[in-house]
């Protein structure tokens, strides 16, 4: 699916703490800043779903693991993938495919950079039953 | 300290999950963005200090407690304080001034949004013993 991209990401380990790298300017999959924002989803729930039209998404896990499912509707294509610390990759969802995501673990923390500020008027909402997925 | 701004976050609360504000583009503090990443300080570990001269930081707490201790050698000013959930706050820190951080509990972990991306060449370390402060 062309609209994403998954990036491995290093993780750095010293003794007294670790450094997880995120994103950088000069990244694969880098669209612009406009805000970075955390959210979390509770275990065994599914927020979703949503398709934006002018933000791309830079998605990273750093708490618990979360399943992402992208849909393109103009292929009927869809990707899922679990990410976590043990699976340690940026998500890319660039604007125009459908996306929902489902806590895995307690404390599913994900971190988005997203490209432009947030605003309701440029993405849209489905209930989660309207796209079929077996969760 | 000129150099230091705090800004309280909003968090919002659903029953699905949480969001936590992090930097808007249009935020104070807002200096460019060069790189995200997460860094880590286990429980009575200290990680500092260290003073950029280019680089603009912009922290925020998102599992556990962290103290940071912001020194000016300019003015022989301390600043400190402990960031967590429970306190929300972006700390801002501006280049030209040494900061050390210390792990206040298990899991502390904080994303910072630098302003370029890292060059070792731009910032100076000391070892912790340098600047005399009681932790």
């Amino acid at each position: 699916m062309d609209k994403v991209i998954l990036t491995p990401l290093k993780q750095i380990h010293t003794p007294k703490g670790d450094v997880f790298h995120g994103m950088k300017k000069s990244d694969v999959g880098y669209d612009g800043f406009g805000e970075a924002y955390f959210s979390t989803v509770n275990k065994g729930q599914i927020k979703g779903w949503k398709k934006h039209t002018k933000m791309t998404l830079n998605i990273v896990v750093i708490s618990g693991e979360i399943e992402f499912v992208i849909y393109d509707d103009s292929t009927e294509e869809f990707k899922n993938v679990k990410l976590s610390l043990n699976n340690y990759q940026r998500l890319t969802v660039k604007p125009g495919v459908w996306m929902a995501f489902k806590g895995l673990e307690n404390n599913s923390i994900l971190l988005n950079i997203a490209s432009i500020e947030h605003n309701p008027e440029e993405s849209e909402n489905v209930s989660i039953e309207k796209i079929n997925y077996e969760w």
